[in-house]
């Protein structure tokens, strides 16, 4: 514009400012840029459609808007002439020229009639000719009939102006078809060939009605016939479209599509078989596969497929290349198409998701719903699909036919591919969308189409396999009649799916080996448990209790098992499935999956009860402190002999034991890891680094996808692998940090509890069974601990300098930690003591103090049992006594005693701090794998790492809550110390 | 087959299945259905492909495979004979009639020569006739000339068997185009027109380079041609491409496409304009808006479309309806089409998330990489569309044209599209891709092909709209120019986007003008803070410390501000945006949420400011245990007399103070909420409940998506707004339950401390500033504490009677906490006494005990201040007095003492346990908020909640650490407690 060569040009910038805006903001003010909206049929009759302004306008005088609507054309009888080379104008034909000819620019005179288009007209069977042989005009347009017989064999062409040869089918010496010929679909058919009696209707048996197809009324007979007598490609091939778009089904009668399709292949027996494969004939289409009982079995899986699939390495192959042969629906060759990309995919996809169908290892499902309007659209004739496996080999290029199974196919009414295997009936070639088979006139809309609403693509690998063998591919097709209302909205759902399967009866049998092996190992180990229990609360009948018990163990132990072996049998498939190189094992189908999945439910539900269990132990353990401490004012009551500061010597006082008990209390629910920390590590591992995506079934143990990348869907085997063992291996790093660490370095809490009651001058003893508990000694090695600042800081520096004896139990030894078998008379005695005080006592507030009576009798209880028990530790009950001794190795292991104590006591060193077995601390195994499997099974149930974390804080929460509350009650109740200081 | 009607059948399941089994095994075992691949082209010259068979079969005598390869045909000479109606075989032809007719079928003498398929050959401008018109054979074929003159006018047809009428632009009277006439693209132009010098090339501005256009070369004069002279409406479209395909792009030459447009665009100046626009002008396409200089932005941003939006109600309007008039290359009208389901858009998606980009307020962004031969193939000519917005109304429907923006349109070499808005040259028409006129032949190969790379929707809010207006949407295309090499795996990356925006000047100046107005208070809050401070210290000076405290304090504030602010915005826009009927807002587009994020930032770093500093006070403060406790032995002091005795009395135990000081130990991190419950439940409502979902950029306010549905990108805002909103709320609704409930029923642990002072004898004196800090009474009311436990249990059981005093600090009241403004002369005298021990004091393992003249100088030091600080209690330093006051209400409000401690120091009433101010449980709001903001930013720069949980829950635990060891280090330091029982 700017460079323009008109005078007339304004140049960009060059005008001033003030003018266009003058004109242009005038220009934008009354107008808004809307124009009215019109198609080529809003255009009435005289005007046509202008292309360039998108508005109606009104054609020249004697005009009319031609068929289009986009032009005008003249008015019939009207001949069109052409003014200034471009427009037209129409201008009436003489009288005795009065039809215009073919293209309206000439007048003519006609022969015969005249055509409602103004043009002349023959009879049928004629030409019409109104140029001569060298275009020359005629005056009076000419009807000539074709010379049909030989050696001209003409008609005339489909527009009526030549005379053409004509079809060959008809006889040599004439294009006439006489009877007893049959004239059908355009050929001239020799009698006595097929019957006629063929059934054009098409069945829908979902929708439990059948209609007269207009493209099987027009061609079922001429194809077969054509097929049969001529031997003709396309015609056979035709025909078993027709007999696809049925299904594959036969009905009863023998005159269907399929039928018809299996009298001409049986008719075609003499012929050799096509590529040596016996279902297949001489010109004929491949459809079915034989329908001898137990061949899919045979065909599916006796010969793999001899390619191998490998998932790394230098021979990588994870490329599934198949190949489908497409035909029309007139039966005609298209060309040989790589399946991918959307030719059996309906579900419009990104390339790169389509391709990851085609990946080898990849569970793949897409689906869709697809409008029925579009699918009209884009689907005018089904196109015909026979799929091949490539092979592969270069110049010698080979193809395994891909057996198909049709779910619908029916089989003289029964559906016999949705019985068992043995039973099917494999077919080939399918389509995805019929669109025409449904229309009972060839130009209206269909009364129902038919989809292929689920392919299904099924890969089994050979059992044992170490390089990566397949069996053939089975391809599973599942149509739907979609009958066609008016209404526009409607959808269909379609599917594509590739899954991989193996056997997995050897694997499932060697679970249960494993679980059958070690339950039975689990029933020896929970009878020794029950055994030392019995001896730990001295009791030697075998009751109902016993029972229970016993089954509470086995209850934690079966729940170890069933652990062990899902966690194993998830690391298993997890590096297995996801490190192999040739594949030779793949994941179970989700249906496979609920028997491991019910084993983990099994596992959860017996960790529960072992987890209640040692929970309910623990808050009913009986504890004294022992306070060792004497009132001071002994040493001066020598020196003083009134009575009455004999009877009130300077109390002990109670704190240190409040301190303890304290302490006690707060490390009840202390554990070696720090479960938040747990779950938050894991969601981290989880979601955050993306270890969530080794779940995933596809072969590639990578944790970042790319969003664009299609995603497979989660195993559920994978994904309690992946939880499991991230949470084990979380636990376990925080274990050993904790152990080997934090407790050396930082903070030892247990190690803590036991000094403190060596400095606080109080023993502790904790009966966890009847005849059965723990001691820990803390008798201070300074006589007496309640005493100030300067003498507390004195003691510890004389204690660190050496200066002071031990603090063992023994003389010159450090043992502070035993665990004690006492005998039944202790116990009997130490119950006695009890018995008073056993009553719930201790008030839980400040206001409400409870009777005056039961403080008595709590306060005389309390120092009756400090004494009795200060007396047992000094030897000074001989009939009571006990004996300190080492543990055995093999007592250590099985958990057990095997001395009874029966006449003494017995003390054995327990440097490891086994108290803590009845601390949260002590039962670290069964909370981690407790906490795990509680967060796997609400992940399994709900698919949400994130919800599991919640759920699994949450009940960690609950449970400490529960512990906590119960556990510190038990402490008020058994050690007589005030709740209020429990704090 | 079952129900055949042939002698042979087999009937399923009827014949013994052994005989199957030996015939099939068989067959199973030698063969494994495997075929050659191959297909029509790999068949040899005297082969054709056997659709049937999929093989290469052999053809018979004399014939040769047809061009499509799918059968045979004969050879040349060689005529075609039907036997048996249907195979055909050839025969030679006899030697008088050597040539083949056409179709093969007959044998014909040639008046001329013949053609390499053995055809007779006429001369250029004859037709061949072979038969008479009957349809009988001739004898030997004529060769005829077309009479080209008037009236015949007729021309060869394109097989060359018959004449027809010419073309309608050459002379009426011959049917030659002849000089001075110009023959061009099947047209005859008369001379002088249009200069014959045009320029067929595409320029690449991309790739440097410009090509020779097969299609411009071809068309380019033709159309320009024909559209000027004759007014073609076709020509005109298709000239109009042209200048499409060259990006509307104006070279220094007129010659070029755009230019031949422009050229003739002036020409037709005198028409009147086309639907009363004054930029579309009769029979042109509307390509082009003005070039006059801000003419876009007064098109775009003058008159608001008459429709509004609605996002609900009975009203609910958010279909964007868009129409294209759609033209092929060759300038015809295809057809109206309705913009969606892919039109536009070339990346494959599902219908419904396609469908989503038309819904209004619904961000969509959909990119994908196209495989480059994809496109080749799908696209061979490219399409045109005129794209309007539908306005609805009925019988008269409106259309508005949206102006479109090409991004790399060049006016004379400048990009003046990706200048600013003011020099912006609109126009219209755009297409997708165009593999066209980068081919220099028309069968070959493009050398380049063009792309729409983006394509993107703008809708602009018309400001402070109560109705939903929008301005007119602008459409930004930007092309790519794609060179095709040999590479097949070659992908253009394509983006399909539509975006709303609406003017964020007003937001932000209200933004701003909050910050200013709220900022200018923090000052004064800050001043007055710093006042207060300067106050408590004792100092009146004004130094660098101050103004550094000033500072602090102000950050402090102003991270407030700046969190109002950023959380109100987001609330803002979350409630809105989110929940208006009619339009009236638009989010801000990701460019414009900049400021925002740096708000956030600033409010972080200011916030983690305060938090620092309020650690590092809170672990600097002076704490002191009065233990009021005396000897026991005093009492029997009076009974005794010698005076070694009287010098050791039974000395009071220190347990007590252990025991407190641990308590304080173990509440200087609790904090008024559970932290990781706050992080659980937040991730919670997120990810689980789905609130995320709340910050997608759409308008629709619910928390479950469809996983089929489109997912829209994230706002930045709305997520703050959402995370912070939830995170306050859930912190709000946890401080209410501890402190309605938990608090009142379960557990007060900061009551429970107070409680514990006063049942252990021990007052507390904690300084947080120089002459400033709180203490807590704790005498005990039964006068010693330090006693057994039914001494203890009989001293509650009497309070809770009500039988003794009251455990305030004055006689008969129950106030036991204060605020303390001590005198300058207190504090000179405390720290005096502190001086000794203010040393690294302490030992910190059991077994180094450090030196034990430090050990003594502790000792007496922490007698002499327990005695110091008890007498001052008990007014017994009559110099050092202190009355005890209520702080008046707006002393308590504006947290500042108005009196100022010159004579007595001043206790004051604090009953709501003030203390609390140097524990995190004081300062529950800095806490909240600072972890709020670490939550949002964390989860701001990685778009991940469950990265975010998992960094705060780090961030807290590494906070809690700090606050308990230097905390704990800090009580040692100032209590001279052992680190040892503070476990």
């Amino acid at each position: 514009m700017a460079t323009g060569t008109l005078p007339l040009v304004v140049s960009r910038y060059k005008v001033p400012l003030t003018l266009f805006i003058l004109i242009y903001t005038d220009i934008l003010h009354c107008q808004q840029f809307i124009i009215p909206f019109k198609a080529p049929s809003n255009c009435s009759v005289d005007e046509f459609f202008d292309i360039s302004s998108l508005s109606c306008v009104s054609c020249g005088p004697n005009q009319r808007r031609s068929t289009t609507g986009l032009s005008c054309i003249c008015k019939t009888g009207y001949q069109t002439v052409i003014t200034d080379k471009a427009s037209i104008t129409c201008q009436q034909c003489p009288t005795d020229k009065p039809a215009v000819t073919k293209g309206g620019f000439g007048c003519i005179r006609c022969p015969g009639s005249l055509s409602d288009e103004g043009e002349c007209k023959c009879p049928q069977g004629n030409i019409l000719v109104e140029r001569d042989v060298n275009g020359n005009l005629l005056d009076e347009a000419r009807c000539e009939t074709c010379n049909g017989n030989a050696p001209a064999l003409s008609v005339p062409n489909s527009s009526g102006a030549r005379c053409e040869r004509c079809q060959a089918t008809f006889m040599n010496n004439s294009c006439v078809c006489d009877p007893p010929n049959v004239l059908a679909g355009g050929l001239c058919l020799p009698p006595g060939s097929l019957s006629t009696n063929v059934n054009p209707s098409v069945n829908y048996a979902q929708l439990k009605f059948s209609l007269q197809s207009a493209w099987f009324v027009k061609n079922l007979y001429s194809s077969s016939a054509a097929c049969l007598v001529f031997s003709n490609l396309t015609a056979c091939q035709a025909l078993g479209n027709m007999c696809v778009m049925n299904m594959h089904s036969f009905s009863g009668v023998s005159t269907d599509a399929c039928g018809l399709f299996n009298t001409i292949f049986r008719s075609k027996a003499a012929l050799s078989s096509t590529q040596d494969i016996s279902y297949w004939r001489g010109n004929l289409p491949w459809l079915y596969y034989g329908d001898e009982p137990g061949l899919a079995s045979r065909v599916l899986q006796t010969d793999p497929v001899p390619i191998g699939f490998s998932f790394r390495g230098r021979n990588k192959n994870t490329d599934i290349k198949l190949l489908a042969a497409v035909y029309n629906v007139r039966g005609e060759f298209l060309r040989w198409e790589s399946v991918g990309g959307g030719n059996l995919q309906l579900c419009p996809e990104t390339t790169n998701k389509l391709a990851a169908a085609f990946s080898f290892g990849t569970a793949y499902k897409q689906s869709c719903d697809y409008s029925v309007e579009d699918l009209l659209h884009t689907h005018p004739e089904p196109l015909f699909y026979d799929v091949f496996m490539d092979l592969g080999g270069g110049e010698n290029r080979k193809l395994l036919p891909l057996p198909t199974l049709v779910y619908n196919q029916q089989y003289n009414g029964r559906f016999i591919n949705q019985e068992s295997m043995k039973n099917w009936y494999l077919s080939r070639r399918m389509f995805l969308v019929d669109t025409l088979s449904g229309r009972e006139k060839s130009t209206s809309r269909p009364k129902v189409i038919r989809v292929a609403s689920s392919v299904k693509i099924r890969f089994q690998l050979v059992p044992r396999t170490q390089e990566g063998k397949v069996f053939p591919p089975l391809m599973i097709v599942t149509y739907r009649d979609i009958p066609i209302s008016d209404s526009n909205s409607k959808t269909v759902s379609t599917t594509f799916a590739v899954e991989y399967e193996m056997d997995q009866n050897e694997a499932r049998m060697k679970t249960d080996t494993a679980l059958g092996v070690m339950g039975g190992v689990a029933v020896l180990y929970s009878l020794l448990k029950t055994v030392s229990w019995k001896r730990r609360i001295a009791s030697p009948l075998i009751d109902a209790e016993t029972m229970l018990k016993f089954m509470l163990f086995y209850a934690g132990d079966l729940a170890n098992v069933f652990f062990t072996v899902t966690v194993g049998t998830g690391l298993y498939w997890l590096i297995f499935y996801k490190a192999q190189q040739f594949v030779s094992v793949l994941l179970p189908l989700p249906a496979q999956e609920e028997q491991f999945v019910t084993y983990i439910g099994c596992a959860f539900a017996l960790k529960a009860v072992q987890f209640l269990h040692k929970l309910i132990l623990q808050v009913s353990v009986d504890i004294f402190f022992i306070d060792w401490e004497r009132p001071r004012s002994k040493t001066s009551r020598t020196v003083q002999a009134t009575g009455e500061s004999k009877r009130e010597p300077s109390p002990v006082s109670i704190w240190r034991t409040y301190f303890v008990a304290n302490e006690w209390n707060e490390i009840q629910t202390i554990r070696k890891i720090s479960p938040t920390f747990q779950i938050m590590a894991v969601l981290f591992f989880l979601e955050v680094l993306g270890f969530s995506n080794l779940a995933l079934r596809d072969p590639w143990p990578t944790l970042e996808r790319l969003s664009q990348a299609y995603t497979p869907s989660h195993s559920l085997i994978l994904r309690y692998g992946v939880a499991a063992t991230l949470w084990l291996c979380i636990g376990l790093l925080q274990m050993i940090y904790f152990t080997v660490f934090h407790e050396h370095f930082v903070e030892d809490k247990i190690r803590q509890f036991v000094d403190l009651c060596s400095i606080s001058n109080i023993s502790m003893l904790l009966l966890s069974h009847r005849c059965f508990g723990y001691y820990i000694h803390g008798r201070s090695v300074h006589g007496h601990a309640d005493t100030n600042m300067e003498e507390m800081n004195n003691n510890m520096k004389r204690e660190s300098e050496s200066l002071c004896g031990q603090r063992g139990l023994l003389p010159n030894t450090d043992t502070q930690t035993f665990q004690v078998s006492l005998t039944n008379r202790l116990r009997s005695q130490y119950d006695r003591i009890r018995e008073p005080i056993s009553r719930r006592s201790g008030p839980s507030r400040l206001i409400d103090a409870g009777s005056a009576n039961q403080f008595e009798q709590n306060s005389r209880g309390y120092h009756t049992m400090n004494h009795f028990l200060g007396s047992i530790i000094d030897h000074a009950h001989p009939d009571m006594d006990y004996i300190v001794k080492d543990k055995l190795m093999f007592e250590r292991v099985v958990g057990m005693e095997f001395l009874e104590p029966s006449e003494k006591s017995i003390f054995y060193n327990d440097e490891a701090h086994s108290f803590s077995d009845v601390l949260f601390y002590g039962n670290e195994a069964t909370l981690l794998i407790f906490d795990t499997l509680f967060f796997c099974v609400v992940d399994l149930g709900s698919q949400s790492f994130v919800l599991a974390a919640v759920l699994t804080y949450v009940q960690q929460m609950i449970f400490r809550l529960i512990r906590n509350t119960f556990g510190r009650k038990n402490l008020v109740n058994k050690t007589l110390v005030d709740e209020r200081f429990l704090i």
